[in-house]
């Protein structure tokens, strides 16, 4: 068998197949268990120890997709996922990715990458008019892979306009003890102790409270120490709730702090005009905002989008230029090097799924998608609330739905157990308050109404 | 026209449409300007400055990569690319990464996706094997998105090693001038001061000068100073040089010092036996060690791969459990989280790609590409050694040649404008010594030795 490299015919061919493999799993994912099965250790075992010497034919490779991997895979397509969060590909991300990876192209600088670096921008710009953002925002969009890296890169930008005259240790952040994990990493991240950021509480509808985050900022003002950053959740992972964004940029206004609104998930619903109140509260006055269009926008993972007031203190904290990647683009000034806006040098061509979604669902396409899920959700919200077995422990505005059993801790913990281990459907957890709560987050792709009215069937069969 | 969203069926006939597409850009890339000729601005202003309200067909989106994308893509896929990094999408790649956006899993945790993690680990074990790495690397192996995020995680878990116990000012980290500029990122991002990064001489041939190490690091000791990293290049971004790992590990040792090495471009060289002791030298003794698949081992960005002598550092690093992300499996402490061994929450199954490329390659097919590179690059390094316009800079053991025109820098970037301005060839530059030299970095995934002679002809013909 010859090593010649697989060249342009036997990629046709594969990717013939693979495109009906791919097509073939959007019409199956439905009948397969929605969390594998698998115990530990049962994917390797099912793999040859040493790699191939030489080439194997693509039909050993296909047919280990449905051997291995299918079996192995916790279906985040299928419509009767409902864990974490919905992760959006669709068919138009997915062909976006397919022509980023076939076109091979570095989007670090301009010059390496011009369609790269302005398709980035424009559609960015556009989603600026779709999602009812502030005008000052135009220009200042960056695609990064994940919340985690926005959050992580609005620290920074943070971090570093107060270092200059302010030791980092003195420095301290706030959030809401209901917000993301990767607050926390990305303060440790950015060499700041975990105490360096105070958790602040929250209301009864999980929301930050702003008097308690204005207490904090002042008591470490008053105990010499220096307030640089607050992190509002548009939102939460836990249970959607929102954080009162004016509220909070009175206290950043008052002491110069950074504010970055993290909407990882809701933010997409701002393309519904009549959703903009509850998740765009407030945003005219943030330093950075950010949404994930892999979450609840028919995008598949990794599309994070970040906007910046004034991106400068974000190139400011990021800018390292080295021989090797001067040029007169950049030097000109007329344009974008994206690799002065994230943490990573190298950057994929992310911007061309987001175009082909934007362009092949159209504004309405995706504004269905959200109301469709919104609708669901508040259908479901209904049931919960009409059934003595169940109480509802936080709002369910949007298209998370977060409930516990009456009877208890143990009962919940059961029923979220047994629906997981029924194959039939998947949630996931958290805690809010003192209780244990099953969390039902409504907005998978291909989510009907009847999808979830199977999901509140199954709950009642099991409950 | 109907806002249902596009379904399997829109998918299949669009993804056959599209594949067909690459794979024509596969035959036809070598017909393009390499450096593409548009002006800042152009591609913007071919874009209607609002997105669509209804769904546009895919004619239309498919005509505007012919009309908009390609006329603003610098070609890393040509074969006449020879500028910064050779960038290798190959089909096999390319197929994986359609695999991993169609499944649309998370692999952030190993009961998201035991598919995602156990292939991970398992194909990162196989080329312990075929790179020649240390036994003690087996299952400690991680893909990452960049060598920058690779290097930002040995950067992480080394400044926490010691930070329980030192203060974050009094730390100091070397690396040679000669570093790439993501690591001093790296420093910056995690808090530390650019002055906490010492950047070390380097001898005639660009490598890291041992004694010129230990000499810094043991002023900074005598200073009451922390030296807690060494970052060391197997490969240097500028000429290739191989800084001497065992002799930096002999200061690291003596200083208990994390030694990160950062092999991106060269690492994938080490499949060739025969290339190892060029390549590998003194890797039994580091504490983390990274290299991109994508640079040079026909995996399509992004794919870099980092492993560690010991996780947990790392782990210990970046780990921050919230309750909604607490399940079974990892309590039961039997399988890895990939999430605690990145920045980020969310991942890609990324080990899709490099389990396709290694499959259908096979590692004959892999040694075969990096053997033909080295050939051709040695070979040009014969051409401008023989001829007395030019001086070679820099050693040519692998797969950089860089050189300079002896009338002086003007003449060398005169030279080096008018190669990528002619869009038959594209190359970058550096600085070696005080000397403007251009870098021609062979290894493209469809390079073959004609190519070379023919960027040998043109700058024959433009010098």
């Amino acid at each position: 068998m010859s090593a010649a490299p697989p060249g342009p015919d036997d990629f046709r061919a594969a990717g013939h197949e693979l495109v009906e493999w791919v097509a073939r799993y959007m019409e199956d994912v439905e009948r397969f268990p929605v969390q594998s099965p698998v115990a530990p250790g049962w994917v390797r075992a099912q793999l040859p120890p040493h790699a191939p010497e030489q080439p194997e034919p693509w039909d050993a490779i296909v047919a280990d997709l449905d051997r291995v991997v299918l079996p192995a895979v916790t279906h985040w397509q299928s419509p009767m996922f409902f864990g974490y969060f919905p992760a959006n590909a669709s068919g138009p991300s997915i062909l976006g990715d397919l022509v980023s990876s076939g076109l091979g192209v570095q989007g670090m600088l301009w010059a390496t990458g011009p369609a790269c670096t302005e398709i980035e921008t424009h559609v960015l710009d556009w989603l600026v008019e779709l999602l009812g953002l502030p005008e000052h925002f135009r220009g200042h969009g960056v695609i990064q892979d994940s919340a985690s890296s926005a959050n992580l890169c609005a620290v920074l930008a943070a971090r570093d306009r107060r270092t200059a005259t302010v030791a980092l240790d003195r420095l301290r952040a706030y959030t809401s003890t209901q917000a993301h994990s990767s607050i926390e990493k990305a303060i440790r991240v950015a060499g700041l102790r975990r105490d360096q950021l105070r958790t602040i509480d929250v209301d009864d509808t999980y929301a930050l409270r702003a008097d308690a985050l204005r207490d904090a900022v002042e008591r470490d003002v008053a105990g010499g120490l220096v307030p640089f950053l607050a992190v509002a959740t548009a939102g939460t992972t836990s249970s959607l709730a929102f954080d009162p964004v004016d509220a909070i940029a009175d206290v950043c206004d008052a002491h110069d702090m950074w504010l970055h609104v993290d909407a990882a998930l809701a933010g997409a619903a701002a393309i519904a005009p009549e959703l903009r109140a509850l998740v765009n509260g407030g945003i005219d006055r943030v330093d950075s905002w950010c949404f994930d269009p892999h979450k609840w926008l028919l995008t598949n993972f990794d599309c994070d989008v970040l906007y910046l007031a004034d991106p400068s203190a974000l190139v400011d904290s990021l800018s390292v230029v080295p021989e090797y990647l001067r040029n007169q683009a950049s030097e000109s000034g007329a344009v974008i090097d994206y690799r002065d806006w994230q943490v990573p040098l190298g950057r994929r061509f992310r911007a061309l799924k987001l175009w082909f979604v934007l362009r092949r669902y159209g504004a309405e396409g995706l504004r269905e998608h959200i109301r469709r899920d919104v609708r669901a959700a508040r259908w479901l919200a209904a049931r919960v609330d009409g059934d003595d077995r169940f109480a509802r422990l936080a709002p369910a505005d949007l298209s998370l739905v977060c409930f516990a059993h009456r009877d208890g801790d143990d009962a919940t913990e059961r029923l979220h157990r047994r629906i997981n281990e029924s194959g039939r459907a998947l949630v996931t957890h958290t805690r809010l308050g003192d209780r244990y709560a099953i969390r039902v987050a409504v907005g998978a792709t291909s989510t009907e109404q009847h999808h979830v009215e199977a999901l509140w069937h199954l709950v009642d069969e099991l409950a």
